[in-house]
């Protein structure tokens, strides 16, 4: 039967070296059990975990597999300062890529796969210059992928949707052909008047009943200001639990007390927050938030493209990224990272049965390792990967 | 002859993809000519670069090979908060480690070799606990690879000179075994006394006529005082040349006139300063310091032991690390960053000809890559790793 599968020789999350080496059998796409020596079922595919650490499948919060120029020869850097200046150059180069948008998407939506993720929402961008041309790439390699995993696709304004007059009604068409949320981006920083910008999002959001995902990286008291806008057309709207902020700069650069109240806010609203793991802005108050109920997920951002050399599809290796970044040495610390990389970020995207326990579906991920913490540092290649209980990718290929 | 060797077909840095493939011919030693279609001398070995980017070999400016854990079961981080809780938390463990000093000095060094590095600077902790048995250590990995790289070590008194009794007699004896310098430690914050402290480390320095290298994590106006303390010694002593001070994060925590001052003292007592790229401290700034003239290495600090869990023996690594936590982007910028850990790292530890020009020692590393910037972001095995000449590693292996 389909998501039928027993995983033989793993140490799920949290067992270390030493620890007992265990099985899983996953039953029509669930885990139904976790234990040692479990009897092959008749017909059951069996496959070997060879030892290594389980762990529930990366969730990958915030890409964007639209602008992917992972495989494609390697080119140089060429934008000018600013958010402006990145905007301006993809704008500028993205159509002489040498391959179209749906071949890269793929491309690069496999390789996140075959690295563990089987849970990705990924921006694609909708605008003036390129219509809906990105977002079909994208949702036609979701389609593509679409039994290795799942992909929520956000109809993402990324030049603006007050500055690109003509982005509204294509945000609409977006949301009609198929994209699961709106997006925004810097409604005052960038796009130069805060409520008229939410005030959009949110009126498309209701109206096709979709969630919202808004780039903010306005920070100090400009972003808080935003955020507190956020908050407000959340509850107006009854959206409590189907609203990201990304980036959310401005809680790493108020003041202790304003943070508080910030991640108050957001707690009370259910709105999740995701990071990529930047290596020059202010990490994000992980702990605070967390303890707080903030749901916090991590993301690869841009794959090399024209906004970013950084970026390979890993997730793990984004997981290293978020433990480097925050200074983190001590292994709960490491395995925070990796729960926001993992279960806790396919929380913040409204997916619940992703923890690794029994009766949640199975979406695992096997890597070598003597703990958890030795996984992130060593970062090899994946042994196993599975989604809904079939096996996607072994040995960081694709599984046919 | 000894460093006689054909390498065909590599990109020498600038070049990048679609660049011409050109050949080095190595004469004793060193690089005798960088050529397309070079004919092959009689009896001269010849290895194939596979149209990789060639580089000048990493140099690792900052590392700790006495602690390393690399190659042996990972283990838990046990250590409390700050330096001294690190201090301590090795105390206690360092004796149980499955391997002796030598052995794991001996692996690390080797697959630092193996990743690109002939250059390294290796810190010995010297104290009453150890006494010299962590110097012997890495003497005797230096010697092991002694064909391979050249070692530069630190007698290091990394539980303070004065609150640990004994250790300057340790000192002088390191360095009368072998060490090529004396180093230091936070004279105020950790040993309590910096002109004390700075009086014996220089002291020593003039007395066995060898460099310094302090390593100064002190921040702010008391790291900023310290530096200026070092200026004045390095000054009275004329060692101009033979100073530097590790991590320095007083220069990124001081104001933007203090930080400029200081590398303005740094450059008039020409004082090298080394980074190790750390995840969490503000990053130095490098363009400032390398437009003023200050020699700048990056190093691997503590590999994978009872002071941090991260490193791997990679400087190609480490260069990826230098450039995302600066948000570097741009191709030149990376390249920068490549440049701290190659040939300006060399210059930083007073090793001249180490630029990959015709004359200098061909200390080579070739990686796969369609540019200097694809090469730090895709970070594969090293293709060829050269030595004065002689091929000491390939594919990621050392060459027997």
């Amino acid at each position: 039967m389909t998501g039928d599968l027993l995983i033989r020789s793993v140490r799920p999350w949290p067992h270390t070296a030493g620890g007992p080496e265990t099985d899983v059998l996953c039953q029509g796409g669930s885990i139904a059990a976790i234990n040692s020596d479990i009897p092959a079922p008749d017909g059951v595919p069996v496959v070997d975990g060879r030892g290594g650490v389980l762990l529930p499948a990366f969730a990958d919060a915030h890409a964007h597999l639209d602008s992917t120029r992972l495989g494609l020869p390697f080119r140089e850097h060429t934008a000018g300062p600013g958010l402006a200046g990145l905007i301006e150059n993809d704008r500028a180069n993205w159509r002489s890529a040498e391959k179209g948008v749906t071949d890269r998407a793929t491309y690069t939506l496999g390789r996140t796969i075959a690295a563990g993720a089987t849970l990705v929402r990924s921006h694609a961008q909708v605008d003036t210059d390129s219509g809906l041309e990105r977002l079909e790439g994208v949702l036609a390699a979701k389609e593509a992928h679409a039994a290795r995993a799942t992909v929520q696709v956000v109809a993402f304004p990324q030049c603006g949707i007050l500055r690109d007059p003509g982005t509204e009604d294509l945000l609409d068409q977006a949301l009609r052909a198929g994209a699961d949320l709106v997006g925004g981006i810097d409604p005052a920083g960038y796009d130069r008047d805060p409520v008229r910008h939410l005030d959009i999002v949110f009126g498309l959001a209701e109206r096709h009943q979709r969630g919202v995902d808004v780039h903010l990286h306005d920070s100090g008291e400009l972003g808080a200001f935003e955020i507190e806008l956020i908050c407000e057309r959340t509850a107006a709207l009854g959206m409590a639990g189907r609203v990201t902020i990304s980036h959310a700069f401005a809680l790493s650069t108020v003041d202790s007390d304003r943070q508080v109240a910030l991640i108050d806010l957001l707690a009370a609203n259910d709105i999740a927050v995701t990071t990529v793991a930047g290596g020059r802005a202010n990490p994000l108050p992980l702990r605070r938030l967390r303890r707080a109920g903030v749901r916090i997920g991590l993301g690869q951002d841009g794959i090399r493209d024209y906004w970013s050399p950084y970026g390979n599809g890993d997730m793990l290796d984004r997981a290293w990224q978020l433990a480097y970044r925050n200074g983190f040495r001590a292994d709960d610390e490491i395995e925070m990272c990796v729960d926001i990389a993992t279960r806790g970020g396919a929380h913040a995207l409204g997916v619940d049965r992703h923890r690794m326990l029994e009766g949640d579906s199975a979406d695992l991920v096997v890597v070598p390792g003597d703990s958890v913490a030795a996984a992130v540092m060593d970062r090899e290649v994946r042994t196993l990967v599975v989604r809904a209980g079939t096996l996607v990718a072994a040995n960081g290929e694709l599984y046919a």
